[in-house]
C-alpha cells in the first residue's frame, strides 16, 4: 500500500448562492469555492473542500506543491509544510471583507483554512485506501448520526435584476411572517427541530418579533439568533432580555471578547461564537473572561478535523461547550463536518450548516438531512462520490467568469442593489 | 480485514525494581504490572501495558469482557466502556497508597489508567492491521526520536537482607558524590544529556548540594530536582532561589494548586507536575492560578495517547510546556511514549524514563537509548514484539507470590529496613 502523495490537483469553482442577507450585505449570486483532490501513488484519490477566493488559492498552490512524496497519513507535518507556506501581509492587514464574518484575519488563520482542505482530502484518501471511515481515522464514531439546525436568512425573492444567478425556489423572507414560511420549509424539507436566524439585517426590535414569532410557530424548539457582532453591549443585554425565554443561545451579538464578556457578565443566555474565539490564540482569554460559553467551530479555518477535535478537548476541559459554524459549503465539506462531529463526545447543540442553501454540488449524491439529521456514513473516506462532470461545469463557470467573481464579497453584491451601500460600523445598532 | 475485537487477554506480572528512595519510602523489590492483549477475528494481536495493583486488575476485568465484538479502531467508544465499569468507593477514597505520588485519587483517574492499557493495545493492533505505525494512527510523527532524562534515585545498594530481590548493578547512591556517579553511569550507558533527580528523601540542603554537585559535573546540562511535594511553600522558594542557575525546572516542590501558586508567583524557575494537574479536572483552575509552567503527561493516568495529545493541545494553547511523566514500566509503554511523543510538537523538554531500571522486560529485544534518544519506530503498531516465554515467566512469578505482593507499596518496603516508618506527613520539611 503505498501512501505516497503522487498528485495534488486544485480546482476553483462558483457555486450559486441565493441572495442571503446579513449585516454587510448579501450573498452574491456565487461564492468561490476550492476543490482540493490528493491522489496517492497507489492510485487512491481523496477529496476536500474550503474557500476558495483568491488569496486561499494563492497559498493553496505552493502548499500544494510541496505536498508531494510526503505521506497522506502525516497530517501533523501539514502544519510545517503551512508554516514554510508565504503570506502576503496585505492579504491579512486592513481588509475589510467577508472575514468579518468569522473574526480576526492572521496570516496563520488563512494558512489552517487552506491547511484543512488538504488535511481533509488526505483523510479521506487515507480512509479510502485503508477501508475506513474518516471518522475511524479519528477515534472512531461516538454517534450514528449528526443532528444539524435550520439556518434561517432574510432574503430576498431573487438576486438583483439584471444580475445573472441561479433561480431558488424559497421567495423571500424580509419580516417574521417570512422567516416563520422559510421555517417551516426547512422543517418540511429536511426534519429541522432547532431554528437559528442570521440575524444582524435589521434593527433588534424586528428580528426579536421575527424569533417571538418562530418561537410561537415552534414551541419548545431550540431558537438562535445571531447578528455577527452587530450590536452594542447594551442592545445585546435587551435582546437577551426579551428573548431569554426562548433562546437556547446568543451568537456573537457583540464583537470581540471585552464587549463579549460584558454581555455574558449581564444575562444568564450563553453566548455563542464563530467571532471572537476563532483560533487557538483567542482562547485563554476568552475562557478566562467568561466572555462565551458556546464556541462553533469550522474545521476549515480552525485547521481541520483533528484540530476541531482538540478544540472541542479545549472546551469540554474549561466547561465551554462546543458546537459547528458554517459558511457556504458542498457535500464534502458536510460530509468532513458530520465525520468529525460524530466523533466528538460533548455535541449538546446541533451543528449549523448552509448546506440546504445550495442546490448545486459536486457529488454524485447529495447528502441527506433525515429528521434534521445527516447518517455518519461507515464508507470508507468521507463516503462520498465526486461527480466529475459536475465538477468540471462549475470549475467552467469560475473560468469563464473573468469579470472577476473571485472574492466572496456581500458588500459588493448589495451595492448592486443599494449604490450608496457602505458596510455598517460595528456596533450598527 | 476483520477488525472486531475477538479475545482480550489479561496477564499480571511482577517485575524486578531496585531500591529506589522516594519521599513515601523505596521501591518493592517487584512491581506489579498488568500486560493486555487485544486479537482481533482476523487474528492480529496488539499489546498494551498499565500499572497492576488489585485495583486496576479488578478494574481490567470486566473492562475486557466488554470489549469483546468492539472494533480496535472504535477508541472513542473506550471512554463509554469506562464509564461502566464500577469502581468500589473504597478503592479510591482515603487509601494513602503510591497514588499519592501521582496526584489525585478519583474513580475516573482510576478507569483511564485501566483504559489506557486497552487504548495502548487496540492501537497497536489496529496499526499492525493496517500497516502502519502507531504515530500514523495518531496523525504522523514530527520527530525521529524523543529524547529522554536520567531518572536519578538515590537508591540502596541492595534490597533489605533477607528479602528476595533481583540484584541490580548500579551500586548505592545517598548523597552528592553517588548521585554524580549515577548520573555518570547513566550517561555513559545512555548518552543521556539531562538530569533529573527524586529528591524528597533527604533533608532539603542536602539535595541541593547534591545538585550543585551535578551541576559541576554537567555543566550546562538541564537539571531537575522532584520531592514529590514534600515541601512547604517556604522550602521551595528556598531551593528555588539556591539552585534558580542550573534547574530547567523544579517539579512538584509543594502539594496541591494553591502551594504551588504560591511557589510560582515568588520564583522565575519554571515548575513542572505530575501531582498538581493530574486529570483534566484539575487543569482550569491550575493554569488559571499561574500554578505550573509545565505538565509531565503520563498516558497511562490521563487515558491514553490520543487523551495526551489532547492534553498537549491544551497546554499549547495556555502557553503551558508539556513533557512526560514515569512510573516502573516496561517497554511497551516506551514504546507507546515514544510514539505518542513524537507526534507532539512542542516538546520542549526531554521525558522522563524509569525504563534503565528495569532489567526485566517482556520484549524479544529491549529498546535502546542512544544519545540518550529512543528512535521512532515505522513499524506496523507500537513495532514491539512480546517473547511469550518471558511473560510467562513473570506471570509465573506473580501468581507464585501469593504472600501478597499484589499492591505497590513504597512505606511498606521501606517498614522492613526501618519498622517505625510512616509515610511522612506533607509538608515534610
Amino acid at each position: 500500500m503505498n501512501l505516497t502523495i503522487a498528485d495534488v490537483r486544485l480546482t476553483p469553482i462558483l457555486v450559486a448562492d441565493p441572495p442571503l442577507l446579513n449585516t454587510q450585505g448579501v450573498h452574491q449570486p456565487y461564492t468561490p469555492r476550492l476543490i482540493v483532490e490528493v491522489e496517492t501513488a497507489g492510485g487512491v484519490v481523496g477529496f476536500g473542500e474550503t474557500y476558495g477566493d483568491t488569496k486561499y488559492l494563492e497559498l493553496a498552490r505552493p502548499f500544494a506543491r510541496k505536498l508531494i512524496g510526503r505521506q497522506v497519513s502525516d497530517l501533523n507535518g501539514l502544519f510545517a509544510v503551512a508554516d514554510e507556506v508565504a503570506v502576503a501581509d496585505a492579504r491579512v492587514s486592513g481588509q475589510v471583507d467577508v472575514g468579518g464574518l468569522r473574526g480576526v484575519q492572521t496570516a496563520d488563520k488563512l494558512r489552517l483554512s487552506v491547511l484543512s482542505g488538504f488535511e481533509v482530502a488526505c483523510l479521506d484518501a487515507l480512509g479510502r485506501a485503508l477501508g475506513l471511515p474518516v471518522h475511524a481515522l479519528l477515534g472512531g464514531k461516538v454517534r450514528d448520526a449528526v443532528e444539524y439546525s435550520a439556518y434561517l436568512f432574510y432574503k430576498w425573492a431573487d438576486h438583483p435584476a439584471g444580475v445573472a444567478a441561479e433561480k431558488d425556489d424559497w421567495g423571500a423572507a424580509l419580516d417574521p411572517a417570512g422567516v416563520v414560511a422559510q421555517a417551516r420549509l426547512f422543517k418540511e424539507r429536511y426534519g429541522f427541530t432547532s431554528f437559528k436566524l442570521k440575524g444582524g439585517v435589521f434593527p433588534p426590535d424586528e428580528e426579536i418579533a421575527a424569533v417571538r414569532a418562530l418561537a410561537e410557530a415552534f414551541p419548545g424548539h431550540p431558537l438562535r439568533l445571531d447578528p455577527n457582532g452587530a450590536w452594542s453591549v447594551a442592545t445585546s443585554l435587551k435582546v437577551a432580555e426579551e428573548l431569554g425565554d426562548v433562546l437556547e443561545y446568543l451568537e456573537d451579538p457583540a464583537l470581540g471578547t471585552a464587549a463579549m464578556a460584558e454581555v455574558a457578565a449581564g444575562t444568564e443566555v450563553p453566548l455563542a461564537t464563530n467571532m471572537c474565539v476563532t483560533t487557538f490564540a483567542e482562547i485563554a482569554e476568552a475562557f478566562a473572561k467568561g466572555a462565551v460559553q458556546v464556541v462553533l467551530s469550522d474545521h476549515h479555518y480552525w485547521g481541520g478535523l483533528r484540530n476541531t477535535q482538540q478544540l472541542a478537548a479545549i472546551c469540554r476541559t474549561f466547561g465551554v461547550g462546543v458546537s459547528m459554524h458554517s459558511n457556504t459549503h458542498l457535500g464534502i465539506s458536510l460530509a468532513a463536518m458530520t465525520q468529525v462531529a460524530a466523533t466528538v463526545p460533548d455535541l449538546h447543540h446541533a451543528c449549523d450548516s448552509h448546506y440546504p442553501w445550495q442546490t448545486e454540488d459536486v457529488l454524485t449524491e447529495r447528502l441527506v438531512f433525515e429528521g434534521g439529521k445527516v447518517a455518519v456514513s461507515d464508507a470508507p473516506g468521507l463516503g462520498v462520490e465526486v461527480d466529475r462532470e459536475r465538477l468540471r461545469a462549475l470549475h467552467r463557470r469560475w473560468v469563464d467568469d473573468d469579470g472577476g467573481l473571485r472574492e466572496r464579497d456581500d458588500a459588493a453584491a448589495m451595492r448592486v442593489a443599494e449604490p450608496g451601500w457602505v458596510t455598517p460600523g460595528v456596533p450598527r445598532w
